[in-house]
């Protein structure tokens, strides 16, 4: 992975060899030959735009494939898209980079975008390069647009409704202890399963899709399935009831052996946890299904406030970290 | 600036606390208790978006204050959207803090952002705080809007076209050099000017709006003068050619004197530089004069390729370095 500077190419050579061909999609990107880029939703059509800074040490591992390194940066914001129900459109990309990067691991790097810019429609419209001292930082923002006034809010629980989930939680959260060492002796497969898993998140585009005009609340788990549950509860003014032995699990976690509280507050699954009236859970099945997705009902909408994990007895398990937090 | 870490608040207090109110304006930001914001540009107009990082070290001095490395962040995205003669509308913006942040180092910082929303009419639509080992690393992608079709280019320099550029040039890097201990002999008002002119730049949004359709190509200056330049002559593949004489220089740039070609290759000046036809020399410097900006004729569009500093005799002046580069 050494390179000696004169192999580089420099700041601008950088941006019109490698990520200029990124934007060869959009005609307001121009080539990403200009300071800004111009883009203009649908008539009748808002524009959902979000944020995510991604830093190594914290939110990828700095050895990881710079490809999947990518990847993931981008995936993480469509994953907040998904949730509110939002069809991807583009996004900025801003790089910190530092001293020591390679030509080859950049164009890898490039080599990602491009190919899940292929898989999820999307077209890069403009960004920045820069140098750093510390860990490699990566800032996207992205945009999509919907029907004008449908986003799913995080606000809109009501008493009585049903909780969802889907795909299965606390993947991504083994994941990342397997890569760190620990339980060495798991089968290549379930660590393959699970180290992908928090590599390699997949947005529900289609699923927030299916779900605008039926879930009353929307967010995708990043911070851990209780902690972001705990955001709905805040921002809807009502209490969160989850029953543990309904959380759904994949058959690699099962193997993995940890407690349950980890698979719930690790975060990083990039699922969509949503509620919905309770008449319609049978119907938000159907759509689920119809969109390709696996949702399964976890708990209820209370009065109160917080989020309550309980046992199968009904009784409440003390829970002392919810989630993820930077600081 | 020590705080122990319960004094602090968590990352949610955070954006609660001092993130939040400024995005009280919007009603789309939800009052960030969302994953996205939402956003609509006026009918029949363009949105402009556009993005850069500034890194500790590099963009601005860890140890500037914390009031003014927030302005500068935000006024260089301004600055980009001025240039293009787009209106400013709001902003993401994603933090890398340092473990070692305080309470009042971020309220300081949120107050320098919450004079300048209220000066350039804009607002926060989102973004994300992590933590970061590195040095403090700030993301901002700002969106603007503009009549459909209207964004001014780096692209459209014709033949005989005229070079101006606005206010003076040099006058940040010069700052900087001060900052940094260089001419101590220097007179306090002169300091205070050249400082100001680092740590605090002026999107030129008036000036920008007011060449609409007038300015053949546009940018901001913020690699360095022939740099910039250079950028608009190779997307319009045209030869600019600048007089030295002419390069606007302040009072206090010319007490700390530096070789001219320190001025026009330092960058960080975040003044518009752009082109128009020669028979609109007397209307633009009419136009900028009411928009409340003092622009200077600079230079001239030829046929060729490249950026040329010219002596008073016409002899080309060699440079070696246009501008700054990160790697």
């Amino acid at each position: 992975m050494t390179n000696s500077s004169s192999e580089r190419p420099g700041e601008f050579e950088l941006i019109a060899k490698l990520f200029a061909p990124l934007s060869a999609k959009s005609a307001g990107a121009y080539g990403l030959t200009d300071d800004a880029a111009t883009f203009q939703p649908p008539a009748g059509e808002d524009i959902v735009v979000t944020a995510d800074l991604l830093t190594a040490g914290i939110h990828f591992r700095a050895e990881d494939p710079p490809g999947l390194i990518a990847k993931k940066a981008l995936r993480v914001n469509l994953s907040d898209l998904a949730a509110k129900g939002a069809a991807p459109a583009g996004y900025l990309l801003s790089l910190a980079l530092p001293r020591h990067w390679t030509l080859p691991w950049m164009r890898s790097f490039a080599d990602g975008l491009h190919e899940d810019q292929d898989a999820f429609s999307v077209v890069l419209f403009g960004g920045d390069t820069t140098s750093t001292t510390g860990p490699l930082t990566i800032a996207v923002t992205a945009l999509g647009t919907l029907p004008s006034g449908t986003m799913m809010r995080r606000n809109g629980a009501k008493i009585g409704d049903s909780v969802f989930v889907s795909g299965t939680i606390g993947d991504a959260g083994a994941g990342l202890a397997v890569l760190n060492g620990e339980h060495a002796s798991i089968a290549a497969g379930d660590r393959k399963t699970l180290t992908s898993r928090y590599q390699l998140p997949t947005p529900r585009l289609a699923l927030g899709k299916a779900l605008r005009g039926t879930a009353t609340a929307s967010l995708d788990v990043s911070d851990g399935l209780l902690a972001d549950l705990g955001h709905i509860a805040e921002t809807s003014k009502v209490r969160i009831v989850v029953e543990a032995d309904r959380i759904p699990l994949s058959g690699a976690w099962k193997e993995f052996g940890a407690p349950l509280l980890s698979a719930v507050t690790a975060g990083d699954d990039y699922e969509i946890a949503f509620t919905v009236p309770s008449a319609k859970r049978h119907e938000v099945l159907q759509l689920a299904h119809r969109a390709g997705a696996v949702i399964t009902e976890i708990g209820r909408v209370e009065t109160g406030s917080g989020v309550a994990l309980l046992d199968s007895s009904g009784g409440e398990i003390p829970v002392s970290r919810k989630g993820y937090r930077h600081f």
